[in-house]
């Protein structure tokens, strides 16, 4: 029996334990899970992506229907499709090089070159429809934003072909940025209205040393919500009134205060999460604990009032942000699938300051439900907004007007193999369990880690350890805080779990021989999963979970009006494998009720309880739905 | 025990027994209820609101910052705020005369009439600020719904001081109005966008027994929603495109089709009751079954699709109307006081066109709890948006820049008496419950009734009749459909209800004497109400009711997060009449539960279902909410 969650006394981060991830390429992924979805994303949603943005001309300005009279619209940063694009198929490349999508690669490449100004400036609106409103309004039109997507893009692109065509042009253009913005004088105290460019510059500072991009980041997080207020002096030089600001708020953006005094995650969830990533990413290169601690306090308060149960986050369509805690409605829920990447992008990191397994567990929760539902099993239809319940009227579709989140799923599924480890001196930290091949290395010693699983739908998770020659080091091994009860042995002999795991991690150091085996065996049974009272829209609700999967109903399978359906407090519950359904998932089946309406007949209203009826329930993984014929779903489920 | 409603097969038109209500002149209402209430808005809220205008320059054009290119504003219709409360004020000059009022609407009216064009033409918008734009948008600009109120308070205003300055000005405007809409050459085949001119007209018709008003009325009612389309005739003469039409439906206002062709309530709530209000009136008038068979299906539509247990109307702020069936939201219900007014007004004409008690029971209901928790106890705030749940954000204001709730209350209470008895040759009908005095005209016959009771607090009622001269004639009494079980007596002696109860009314005929006493006991346990399964909003939840009354929570009484609260389906519950709090109410109390949040520490989300601890629920009438400290309120409290 594991706890279900670190105590908080270890919640202090001054006790971390940090690690450094292993590469992607170093992971092949494969198995009946993530196998058949990550081809579909290669061969499928990255070509097909290609050809949205050929059939809207994104190669072509003058084919386009710009003008700057359409602002505000979405256009001012669709150069980030073509750069988080660029960012997925450079992933892509780096584990299956081919030359035809090098080629394409070179083409997009090519076209965003020939945008770049003398100066180093490169962006496309700004450019081609607005060149006389460069930097003017940094709070809205998203220009560095659109920068630090590039700089993602180029460095993928280096690290997978060794290319440095669009390295070197983004160097020369953050070069430029960091003559323009800086405490030093004439230079401008601005900060992005959206967050990125601040993680993105640390990639670019890991890969080519230059320090300058560090502390050019390190700015813009230190200067973000200092008074006086940029954004004011932005709005008041444009002739506005900086009180007219659409948003209302500059929590909108998370620039209402220094991060330092943020106690709530607020605004716009995906600028929230970026801005946490780069938060987090600066703690691991910056001797200042008080970074580290921002992050975990805003993350204790996300987990504990603002998270559904998906791992979805952003509750409100007009902010695409956080509302009030609490405040979690399912119908109506937002949910952007960006938002749910972004809190991966920013747990992955968390997990790197401190290898404790809330963050994983948190990362896994968003990848398995709130993420992967938004991506069809065939690559090529996409749900912007996750919401837990649907009436019928909630669909995947082909592209968005703002697509910003097929490429971000591309890039976020592309380079999955990231996350399953990271590594500590002489220590390998196993984060996800799912069918892979390894390639670690441990000071100057190769491990190969080779796991076989059919997680997640079986819990059994078989590790054989490859090496040259035998070595002593230590595998950490998560147990998720959704299992209850795990066993693990090595070469087939127990290992005591509770004395050897610290924060949801155990350790297992020895003299690892070539061919070790490790099993670990995590017990999946089906939990109903009850949210805190004050969530009033889940209230006398359960949700059902199996492993990582939360679960849903959908009408394709439960023929009555959901919402009309009640799950005895007592009912057992079944968990099936079927293979022919949904592409291979595991299904939920048990006794529950549906409520008569016939006393109804008459009026809205009656003084008698319903009459119930028995009614046979099928639950299918929350990811997997919308993928037969439109009806309602429902993730939180009526408890009687 | 009286079944709850009347049998579906008794729904027939055909059947119908219609009668004429009694003048609320004729009916003086006191009592420890009413009495306090309506003192209140004769003396507070009639005069506040007249203060309000004259601080707001209601009177004073040229005071007032009034521009074209305002548009859209609501100020278009500011008018009705004066014929409204001047409607009002005469309502409360024809039960008590005071020459000072008398004074201050000789004023309004004088400031109306300096309005009116050489043609007859009145409206202070058109007049005043854009008079190039006459009839150019009656589907937005309210030009006929202005008309309309101005009618009503024209009429009321003569039937109470006997003065016709107004009423001549509006005969003239009317006669105008009628040279310009119609099927004839040469006339604009247009209707109103709101509807309100429609009822307004019969008002009229009635008072001066002008027919040309009547068909005037007709012709709107028959016009709407023919094709080719009126309004997109007038967006083209505009030069703008019909399908830019910002409501997008003209469902909106109920002229997407012939309204015997309609079978649902749709879009604005207040026009939907007004268009039914008139569509009721006509059927009235006119030898035409069709009217009222049209009223009656939609009455049915509303009643088991649309209406929340309040009386409220209209789910959503987006169109202040309704949405679709079961669509019934408590904390973001709009439920518009005018809206719940308006269902008053039109059942109020569909129980003349058939005395038949739904109609009845849902004035009743509206009135106790939708209507009255639109105005503060002290007579001068009031609720525009009258949700089923508030966090603690929402309470009644002074005024409002579209204050169309405030008039309306004040000339539906001023008026109450009116929906207290009916007659029909020999046939006097009661409807409402309520300590008052009645003078009935029956043949020649003079017939007082007096009644006395603590209605709606205690379910017994007294009613003495005093006449003249003994006579034979029938006295039909309302067995309400929220009462299960009833007694009659008749000067002491039992009379068997289900032998002389049709459609919900209990009919004694006898020889009158005067001096005889009715005594009807109607049982008022409490009722715990249960949604249609299809309310998502309630389900697993419980409405209380006791008589009329429906109950809500509030944290001034309950000092635990009320979602997290649980009413035992087991748990009895007790009333008690409280004469210091709110005024005088009954309490509700009982044992319920409130869930603990202790195991939600961690996170939001838990494997475990919540621990329950006891608490003592107090529930208040809901129409009372918001009068003590600001906190949460909730109507459907959760069953366990």
């Amino acid at each position: 029996m594991v706890s279900s969650a670190s105590s908080s006394s270890q919640h202090d981060a001054e006790d971390s334990r940090n690690s450094s991830p292993v590469a992607f390429t170093a992971v092949t992924i494969d198995g009946i899970f993530w196998g058949p979805r990550l081809r579909t994303v290669r061969e499928k949603t990255i070509p097909t992506m290609y050809e949205q943005m050929q059939k809207s001309s994104y190669f072509d300005v003058s084919q386009r229907n710009w003008n700057a009279a359409m602002y505000p619209v979405p256009y001012v940063f669709w150069e980030t499709d073509i750069t988080k694009w660029l960012e997925a198929a450079s992933y892509s490349f780096a584990t299956q090089p081919d030359p035809a999508l090098d080629a394409i690669m070179d083409t997009a490449i090519e076209f965003m070159l020939s945008l770049q100004q003398e100066d180093g400036y490169l962006n496309l609106w700004f450019t081609e429809i607005q060149p006389d409103k460069r930097w003017s309004n940094i709070r809205d039109f998203h220009e560095l934003y659109c920068a630090g997507h590039l700089i993602e893009a180029a460095v993928a692109h280096f690290q997978a072909t060794g290319k440095r065509s669009l390295l070197d042009a983004v160097c020369r253009y953050a070069d430029y940025i960091d003559t323009v913005f800086g405490t030093e004088a004439g230079k401008r105290r601005g900060y992005p209205g959206h967050e990125e460019i601040e993680l993105a510059l640390i990639k670019l500072y890991r890969v080519t040393g230059e320090e300058r991009y560090l502390r050019l980041s390190h700015y813009f997080i230190e200067e973000r919500g200092q008074q006086p207020h940029y954004f004011d002096a932005e709005a008041r030089a444009r002739g506005e009134d900086p009180t007219d600001f659409w948003a209302k708020t500059y929590e909108y953006n998370q620039s209402h205060q220094p991060v330092r005094e943020q106690h709530e995650v607020v605004g716009h969830a995906v600028r929230e999460m970026y801005l946490l990533s780069a938060v987090a990413d600066l703690a691991r290169e910056l001797p200042d604990p008080s970074l580290h601690k921002s992050a975990e306090r805003l993350w204790q308060h996300l987990t504990t009032k603002r998270l559904y149960v998906t791992g979805g986050i952003g509750s409100s369509t007009t902010n695409e942000g956080f509302t009030s805690d609490y405040d979690l409605p399912n119908l109506t829920a937002y949910a952007e699938t960006c938002a749910a990447i972004g809190l991966i992008l920013w747990n992955h990191r968390m997990l790197q300051l401190d290898v404790d397994r809330r963050y994983a567990d948190l990362m896994e929760r968003a990848l398995y439900n709130g993420v992967l539902s938004g991506i069809s099993q065939d690559g090529t239809s996409f749900f912007y907004v996750n919401p837990l319940e649907s009436h019928g009227d909630h669909h995947r579709q082909g592209w968005y007007n703002c697509a910003c989140c097929p490429p971000n799923l591309a890039r976020l599924l592309m380079s999955l193999g990231q996350y399953v480890y990271s590594t500590h001196d002489a220590d390998i930290f196993i984060h996800l369990y799912l069918e892979s091949s390894g390639n670690i290395q441990i000071g100057s010693q190769d491990v190969a880690l080779k796991q076989e699983t059919a997680y997640p739908w079986d819990g059994t998770v078989r590790i054989t350890v490859s090496l040259q020659e035998a070595a002593e080091f230590g595998i950490h091994l998560r147990i998720p805080g959704w299992c209850r009860e795990a066993q693990l042995t090595v070469n087939g002999t127990a290992i005591a779990l509770a004395e050897q795991t610290h924060k949801g991690y155990t350790r297992i150091t020895r003299q690892w021989q070539n061919g070790d085996t490790i099993e670990l065996t995590l017990a999946m049974p089906i939990e109903r999963i009850y949210a805190h009272p004050a969530v009033a829209a889940d209230s006398n609700r359960v949700a059902l979970q199996r492993g990582p999967i939360v679960y849903c109903l959908e009408s394709a399978d439960n023929a009555v009006p959901l919402n009309a359906l009640r799950l005895p407090a007592t009912s057992s519950l079944e968990s099936v494998f079927e293979p022919t359904i949904l592409g291979g998932v595991t299904l939920l089946k048990g006794e529950a009720l549906t409520l008569a309406t016939d006393i109804w007949t008459d009026g809205l209203y009656h003084n008698q309880p319903p009459v119930c009826h028995p009614h046979r329930l099928v639950a299918i993984p929350y990811y997997a739905w919308d993928h037969r014929q439109p009806g309602q779903m429902l993730v939180w489920i009526q408890e009687a």
